[in-house]
């Protein structure tokens, strides 16, 4: 089998760096490109000593198009802007492009969109494995337990995290919320103090959690009279989304153009 | 809709009893017998008295004949050779027969599977929908994963348990070994004590802990190099397997004559 | 050793029943006593079948004067105006006299400690031992650790539960605040929604999940870079505050008259 | 307050880097030599740079003299047998000599206790807070609950360890079995299989699991009819061991010659 020849952009940012260190440590693929914006300190270095991974005999360069034209995919954690400029330039190279850019709205969604006609674009919001099969395991539980199973979202995160709850609980949530075929803003229970009242059926209860230096986790509990069922995800490291970015560009390599996520990366759809 | 006519066999027993109160309580269906073997000394008294939920002007007999010829279903938590002559008469009554007995062996099953021609029969080594539900999601998630997750299993039980892992766990583990498509048998990893040397990929370990009165736990992880993904089940109270012998009736109304189980039961066999 | 003669009040109720069972499982106490209020379909009846352990060969009565008289202790969950007067009752018979009533108040505890004179009284909002241990080591943990760990104070309880934190968080919260020498009103962060900002150092987070049949389970967390200690409680069946309170007697059994709490019975106070 | 002096031996090592970054980031300390054995590549670079802290104007040096003449206290996560000699040096000089090294045996003992009549020695197997602090609570809460109580001690780790259960594991066991006042050895079940009848009361069970990237989780059951406590520690990273050591070291900066443990540091004798 052919390696997969990846290029990595942003590549001295922190993402960037596990994203190079994650396409080393993966048989299947090759590193052949490493793209920084312009003026960066980094042009010029080799991208394996910037990653920690020992030299990789690949060097930073600022100009994405000739090394995109070499390359089978492109795996992006930069910002909206950037990521809708590369996602052109994969369209014309008609290559992979993996997009794990938050913060995309709606303009930059139609951009994207263009460039899948041409392009292989897998794109989310939580490029772990974990949290997405979960997700896809939340909405079928949801579906398949009626309201005698009480829902309740919980999440922790480190210290430093500034809102709650969790993105990433929120989509656990809009899985249930789904799976059940109910509207989650309707029914969420955001938080509980003092006199709440007996819990309503068929509600959504979210709580969280700060401290320490914990990287993510999150629990989605059906309790019922007598039982209780727990789906329970934990990031240890931040790693875990560059290897995830890495095996949706090898999944998206022998696929058509168009617009993918990690549920069609994982299979998750047919769930 | 016509409620649901049922008989609670081995009604005076623990599971009997639970059986008449999960039927008591669910507005569906109404109970219309209760047999228990002859001699016992329950019989000629109230059901609803013998299970505490007050007087349901049903009277435990011996003969199961004439009862089952004016109900539509069975449920029965009994032994091996009750079970299989239960099954022939819910066969000559064309009604549906759940059974949660355990213990069955191949001739048992034989003989089960020839009533399944004229009786809807549905039969399960655990009726809890909790723990269903959690064998399809293994075997699902070990489809998905790859041999970087490694799966580990954890019961805990109260402390008269005589025997680990628990069936239950053993039954997770098949549920594991099948979405990976190996054997179990080959792959599974009982205990570790000593120097046991490096987890071999691929490998299903079990663990069992037991103290105080759980009644039980299951846990099935999926552990990869930083994430790790659980499913877990508690049981509180053994009720919860009376319910889901009353939620396996009530499918199974409609249905015609055949062997199902209680995947078909919440529809996981889609999964 | 002489067996302790025990009374339960209240024998009837809920509580009443699991304490005689309790009683009746202790081997080195014996039931000599149980008085319920005039007019009880009670009294006249066994008090061992009443709460299903079989005949005890005690009647249930309305007078407890001449029963106190010819014990050595009583167990007492009924409600502040009957415990007040059996407190008198029992100082009088110079008894033991454990009291897990809930609610009292202010005037209660100043009759209470009246009697405490010459009874032993021990009191307690929640008799489990689990919980009391658990609020000991939890303010030894916030002695030892910094405000580098940080605390969070988790709780899970059945559907029908209407008010949130519990009350045994909101103690545990209390537990952790005297350790640290802080106030809990001061530091207390009751629930997270939305943009909270990132948490204080020195706080003490609370949250509330409501789901299913849940008796009671505590989490008390100490999160700091790089290391989590989690202390936790699960009350599977509310007898275990009966069994709290047999022990309670037992202890108080040789002790001088005075006003006692579960921390002394479990000697938590050197902790 | 003075500036606590430190020196970090074995300066190259994985402990030694993560010990120099754990100094450079305490404010009551600082570094001032870090030492490697002779013909070591480290030597002649700054400590920082290999530490990735940046600069720290210290050089790594091969002769130890003269650097603990001019600090207050050592570092040391090396072997026995340098461990030892470093022991005699640090007694020569009076300081402190906070010894992480594993797999010291009786002799090394003798050699350590000798110079603790002049150096003030912390020495302990685990240097986390959090597990030192675990076991006392261990210690504890085993001597305050009765054998109705079963304790259960479960691990996980990584999938590269080769021994179960781990040495925590069984130091947790110990303090246990020192609570209850029994012997470990005799009491342990240190795995579960098959045929293994009901539970012994006054067992300490183990049980282990292993897989992805775990890099030590601890839980200590004590667990009752009807209710159960937990005592849960996970360490996330590594580097809590090298903050254990200086908080170690700056503990006993005032003391006085002599043998001491974390137990000693975290105040944990008098628990």
């Amino acid at each position: 089998m052919t390696e997969m020849r990846l290029v990595v952009v942003g590549a001295a940012g922190r993402m960037g760096r596990m994203l190079i260190k994650a396409v080393a440590e993966t048989e299947e693929c090759r590193l052949v490109g490493a793209i920084e914006r312009k003026g960066s300190d980094a042009v010029g270095h080799d991208a394996g000593l910037l990653a920690g991974t020992g030299l990789l005999d690949v060097i930073v360069t600022e100009d994405p198009l000739p090394v995109f034209a070499q390359a089978d995919g492109v795996l992006d954690f930069t910002a909206p802007a950037a990521t809708t400029a590369f996602a052109a330039l994969a369209a014309q190279a008609r290559i992979v492009h993996v997009i794990g850019t938050t913060g995309l709205q709606e303009p930059d969604f139609t951009k994207l969109e263009a460039a899948a006609r041409h392009a292989r674009i897998v794109q989310s919001g939580n490029m772990s494995l974990g949290v997405n099969l979960l997700a896809g395991l939340v909405r079928k539980v949801a579906a398949t337990l009626g309201e005698d199973f009480d829902i309740e979202i919980l999440e922790m995160h480190h210290r430093h995290k500034v809102d709650a709850p969790s993105g990433t609980a929120l989509l656990l949530g809009e899985a249930a919320a789904e799976g059940r075929k109910i509207s989650l803003k309707e029914r969420s229970v955001r938080s509980r103090d003092g006199h709440t009242g007996a819990r309503n059926s068929g509600d959504i209860g979210f709580a969280a959690l700060r401290g320490g230096s914990v990287v993510g986790e999150h629990t989605v509990m059906f309790a019922a009279q007598g039982e209780r069922l727990e789906l329970f995800h934990r990031a240890e490291d931040r790693g875990i989304f560059a290897r995830g970015a890495v095996r949706a560009a090898l999944w998206a390599f022998d696929k058509k153009p168009g617009y993918y996520t990690m549920a069609d990366v994982l299979g998750l759809n047919q769930l």
